[in-house]
């Protein structure tokens, strides 16, 4: 065991746990943004929630925590390169990645239309932990594609999981 | 969109969101106890903090709140069987799951030997959610088997993941 992990330590064990990959979007008084999270997990059933871990050095931060209606779009395997446009790999401004036939137009915050999962919901609580905030987010409403492959990030690549 | 889901649809709707499997284990004053748990996940690198999700209503739950000191053992692709047996869907007793020669003798929590990634560190804070607690471990040593399959579990399914 490595003690007292620096942070290439830790970067290093956290690259080896596998992770969904979903993209984060919201709309509202403070504008429409989207960003690429692996952190996302099910916390309880009562009332259903969520929670989804953001940096909050990120520009997008107080976008989500502002607005508090987001969306959290889980991808289907095909979303390879939709995730590294949300990750802001691609230098895609915003504004372009949402003129994109790609969301559903009837939902209040940008719902990918083919996502694997869709979880819309309002950031109920949040806490802030060293460079994060961990945000809990109460569903309203979600939406399963079944049968569809997802996508799952470990050891730092892309990898694509069939359903069965 | 299913508006306002009920428990089957919230349940239906995280069983395609991918996740690692991984047995949290502890020791200390409250007892030996491990459980499968599929909901971890890195919040921050300052310091190195990972959360951990646990049902309240479970025995074990007590036992890693009061010990405090805990592994998170990140599951290889061998390691199905195992998930199995600390899901408790086995019957095989707890004491009997820690007397097989899967664990590491010298550490003070039950680490096992040839798990994917090691993280041992200690619950520092805990939030409670309807039925869950939110652990947040801040680590302490880590060990990593670069190079190992992941075992990742998706509609109600383990699957095996390869590193590359």
């Amino acid at each position: 065991m490595t003690a007292n992990p620096d942070r290439t330590d830790f970067r290093e064990a956290m690259a080896h746990l596998p992770a969904a990959v979903n993209i984060l979007t919201t709309d509202g008084p403070g504008g429409r943004c989207g960003i690429t999270v692996s952190a996302v997990c099910s916390v309880t059933d009562d009332p259903p929630t969520v929670l989804v871990c953001v940096n909050r050095s990120s520009a997008s931060h107080d976008i989500f925590s502002g607005n508090r209606r987001v969306c959290v779009n889980v991808l289907g395997g095909r979303h390879e390169e939709l995730a590294m446009h949300f990750a802001g790999a691609t230098k895609v401004p915003m504004v372009e990645r949402f003129a994109w036939d790609i969301w559903d137009p009837q939902e209040p915050v940008p719902v990918l239309r083919d996502a694997l999962v869709n979880i819309v919901g309002t950031i109920r609580d949040r806490k802030s932990m060293g460079s994060h905030s961990v945000m809990f987010v109460e569903v309203e409403s979600v939406r399963v594609r079944t049968g569809d492959s997802s996508l799952v990030y470990f050891n730092r690549r892309f990898h694509r999981l069939e359903s069965q």
